[in-house]
């Protein structure tokens, strides 16, 4: 029997980093390579204590099929929710997904054409290319450095006429891989050159929740919101094992999404939907949120402290420190990664198996780049492992490092 | 702003169901129009117990990212149930979907280039038509009667070399919308002629276990397997709002729909997955489906009696009827729908409003067809309604038919 695929399956391809997890399978391994949140923030008692209310009061129409839009109280808490992001959306605009992955999807349906140039970050997150590459797009990345995307790069880049960029996708907030974030004046240009060059947006804030000692600058939806799509997610502050997110669009672009939606899944779990609405009444999302951000906090701090005590410096080098023969990192302020650079010459896929035997793991941050990546570069989750495998994994991590050096000298 | 859309975008509409279920929301309307399972047969207190226990037992685990392939203990119930359908499937051939909706994206996005041949029945189910649209095929209908497609007309548009069809999209029962089933001689005919043609089908089976006095034949999957790619759903013997479904796949083909499925949300709850294998722990389906079963058949005696009565014949006509002056329907040996043609001069779509006014409300035919419809034809549902209410809304319909009659005279 001969399947026919079709040309966009060709060019769809396995997760880098779900194989990259498979080879870090290992028992007693310290993973910093998953993307995976702390399941002790995961809000249990407070799902159970949901689950049986919504399913004791009204589980019949829990239980049924739904709006496409998704659950309406749910919606309107989220449109709410965003004012935070200085943000002013009615109810009307926000749709839910079944995970803000599926955002992806959809906006690249009603936006892609094979051939169109789409802009990203340079990296950016996998999962966004994987969702892009089915529609067949030419995928230009723009030059970035720690505070995001180079306004001018994006102006240069953003095309006109029918070569005029689809979209820039952008992840503002702690962004994945990098944990870098967007300051307040970088988003004033990024969101003026968008405006100015005609070219949609869109945001991606999984992270934006999660900050360590102040909330990030207003999102860019805020400055540029009838060019904005913006894409939110529950896996982060409540558990991803509930596929739940959403996405607000301008009310020009909605019926097309809600039309791509009733096609793809018919509309997320309304069960889900209800649970979650129920959780998240009265105000629970102000008192767990910020004991999330306080362990994630003193993880990155546990972590950076062990890079230094490793590596002597704080990062970015210091007296009597050759940036080009020592690891650098960045100092996230808030999400769930850390950006590392490896010492010259060496390459962060040679290295990943050299570290798995010494029992830690990464992700090569070369999987991140839609074209050729910087083969020195490792994305660090500090959320996963405990602290104290945290400094198990760091010193692991340092003597694979130095091992490699003393090879590669 | 001016967003572009993707050609595909402008090819994708609305959900007509979703247009005309919005005419018949009025309160005390019998509708017989939306496809919603009978809330009554949602097993609530078996869901109840089953997130309690998945919560407390292993809720973090639950509520953490899970495998794009689906929880293992499902799948492997998926693949031990179809035994009953014939079908000699492993568990690494199953795919856990978002409901059986996300099934056809999937298929769609591997499967179907702009311009692609592809073949479905007449009529067909609109949310299939709505999922491949935005891949932007050349849908075409093949002939087809009570029980199915003709085979004959299938091998004549099954095609050839560039122009062969990708695949014939199939509901062999008690389809939606008209209720039928293939019988076990056009099930052997139709895999024959699908396998000779080298063409691969798409079978699509959410009502297969609601059947009334036995079960259906053996599934074209079993007849045809490595050109076959099998569609089930928790929907219907379960509840819709978990959103839960599977596929599948011939071991080739499996990669690149687990491809697809990662990019499109990563994975299906995996809360919703883990409770639901819960629930069908211990038989719990060999006791619940049956309950379904009866209630189902007994509301479908009853609209076939309201019908009888008003109609003075069984469906196809008697002594002293004229078929062309009568209202005709089928006699559904399962599932959830039964289809009806009105007296000749009678158009479903203009009828509507005249049946709304007399609080009763169904689906026109003709939103099931991929290109002509007839216009006669109405999908009556008759498991959302009470025994009383199809008693009620039957002899409005015919009061409404009888009226249009007049006025058509």
């Amino acid at each position: 029997m001969n399947w026919t695929l079709a040309q966009r399956a060709h060019k769809m391809n396995p997760s880098v980093i779900r194989e990259i997890l498979k080879v870090t399978e290992k028992p007693g391994i310290v993973s910093f390579a998953g993307g995976l949140p702390s399941p002790l923030t995961f809000p249990v008692e407070a799902m159970r204590e949901a689950t049986h209310k919504v399913l004791t009061e009204d589980g019949r129409s829990a239980l049924q099929y739904a709006a496409s839009e998704g659950y309406g109280p749910l919606r309107e808490w989220v449109a709410q929710s965003l004012t935070q992001q200085g943000m002013t959306v009615g109810a009307d605009q926000v749709l839910i997904t079944t995970g803000s992955q599926q955002g992806l999807d959809l906006v690249a349906k009603i936006l892609i054409d094979a051939g169109s140039r789409i802009l990203v970050e340079t990296p950016t997150y996998l999962g966004a290319l994987q969702a892009y590459t089915p529609m067949e797009p030419n995928v230009v990345s723009v030059n970035s450095d720690h505070e995001g995307v180079d306004p001018a790069d994006l102006r240069a880049k953003a095309g006109t006429g029918a070569d005029a960029a689809r979209f820039v996708y952008l992840l503002p907030n702690f962004q994945n891989p990098t944990g870098r974030t967007m300051t307040e004046a970088r988003r004033a240009a990024v969101a003026a050159a968008a405006a100015e060059s005609g070219l949609p947006v869109i945001e991606d804030n999984p992270y934006g929740d999660l900050w360590f000692d102040q909330p990030p600058p207003a999102s860019l939806a805020s400055r540029h919101p009838d060019g904005t799509v913006y894409l939110g997610s529950f896996s982060k502050i409540l558990a991803p094992g509930l596929r739940l997110g959403f996405l607000v669009a301008p009310k020009t672009l909605y019926p097309k999404l809600l039309q791509a939606k009733q096609a793809a899944d018919l509309h997320t779990p309304s069960f889900n939907q209800r649970v979650v609405a129920e959780v998240l009444k009265d105000g629970f999302i102000d008192r767990h949120v910020p004991t999330i951000r306080a362990l994630y906090k003193s993880q990155c701090e546990t972590m950076l402290a062990a890079l230094t005590r490793e590596f002597g410096h704080s990062g970015q080098g210091g007296p009597g420190i050759d940036l080009e023969q020592s690891l650098t990192w960045n100092r996230p302020a808030g999400g769930m990664f850390l950006w590392t650079r490896l010492p010259a010459g060496l390459d962060a896929v040679r290295l990943l198996p050299q570290a798995v035997e010494r029992n830690v793991a990464f992700v090569p941050g070369s999987a991140f780049y839609a074209d050729h990546g910087d083969p020195r570069t490792m994305r660090l989750s500090f959320v996963t492992a405990t602290a104290e495998q945290i400094d198990t994994g760091i010193a692991a991590l340092a003597a694979a490092i130095r091992d490699a050096q003393s090879g590669a000298r």
